[in-house]
């Protein structure tokens, strides 16, 4: 996906240099800043290891440069309408937007205090709101590109293949079978009450559904079951 | 959804005060701090309107205090297990949190530099770790939090319908320290060879975090235990 963060007259450096870590940490660089107060050494610490997005950021004196070359342009907001009638501030949540992603897709911050203006929000596409508990809305602006970018980031395609299987092999069919079957035998091990069997059976399939058991955890598991069963057979003392 | 969240040996005032702002953001006052290097008016500056928040944690001299009370520990990550065999770091996406959250929930965040270590993360029951840009994949504290939060936030609402009573109720964190120590005590009986035991341990926790596992199956789990080791025992013998 590729995105350009704007930021439309940050007064805090810290936050810059914030807004540049964060984005690195979600794989995009190209920062555009709307009239910044200040940006120098202050930004630079906080960005971290992302100084180089801070540095190669590009500064505009108005909105409507910064978003010259987007294909859709989505405003942040923490206010929200104040009623149905009010498209201005009609809202996609974070989630929402990877639907309407495509081609060069700039997100807009507004300042620290006011956030975006009506006019600006106005050049943007889309909206979107962060739901928040309505007792403070307000988000630090690194911490709603945060919240944004990691929803940018889930929706892009590379993602959603890299997700898969980060627990490791989800155990199939199969190797669960297996390991019920071991389970039985070291029930009859123990001389597990006959009636007592298919309930214990179905707690630990239960457990391990919900817990998508993987094939390296079925291992150690089994190898606990073989050295109990082992244990009971007497094999050890012979 | 009832949470608190851990700070572990934090450095930066600047990191308490923008994690307790994420936190009001989404609803959450409860904030424990493991031995901060320090904490006064520079987080309160940071904090914003959420000087409330810092301004009543909680201090603790190490991380198991502060885990007292929680019914489930959520550790942070953002280094990779290097292979399929690294149980301690098997990791959950934050979207997959709210099926394991139940009761009081923890959320453990490490150090600025070198986050939590191993012996922290294996007394949190899960570990949670944000897909990043493999690059720089590093987070600021606060903008882990904010999307950790974010996603808790976000699952709360469905999850406190789907919590009535479906599993039966989650399992203490004192029942699972019970069920562990009699697990230990039946590898024991099968001479489990001592090097393997804390993976093991690890490998089950594992699976319990993220089945959330409930008080009635880890009952039926601790009778075949007990069945178990009574057998090895060779008690029924006599």
């Amino acid at each position: 996906m590729d995105v350009r963060v704007i930021l439309v007259e940050p007064k805090l450096e810290e936050n810059i240099g914030a807004v540049a870590r964060v984005m690195k940490n979600f794989g995009f660089s190209e920062l555009y800043l709307v009239r910044p107060r200040s940006i120098g050494r202050k930004a630079l610490t906080v960005a971290s290891h992302a100084a180089d997005v801070v540095e190669s950021c590009v500064i505009t004196p108005s909105l409507e440069e910064a978003l010259r070359g987007s294909d859709i342009a989505i405003g942040t907001t923490a206010k929200l309408a104040t009623s149905e009638r009010k498209h201005l501030r009609a809202f996609l949540t974070p989630r929402e937007l990877k639907n309407v992603c495509r081609g060069k897709v700039s997100i807009v911050f507004g300042r620290e205090d006011v956030g975006l203006l009506n006019e600006e929000l106005r050049m943007c596409d889309v909206v979107v709101h962060i739901p928040t508990d309505r007792r403070y809305p307000v988000m630090n602006v690194s911490h709603a590109a945060a919240v944004i970018l990691y929803e940018l980031y889930l929706g892009s395609k590379t993602q959603r293949k890299r997700e898969r299987g980060h627990l490791g092999k989800p155990a199939s069919f199969e190797e669960r079978a297996q390991f019920y079957e071991h389970l039985l035998q070291f029930l009859d091990k123990i001389q597990y009450a006959e009636h007592k069997k298919e309930r214990a059976l179905l707690v630990v399939k239960r457990i391990f559904g919900r817990a998508a058991v993987t094939s390296r955890e079925l291992r150690t598991l089994r190898g606990i079951l073989r050295k109990a069963i082992w244990c009971l057979s007497g094999e050890h003392a012979a």
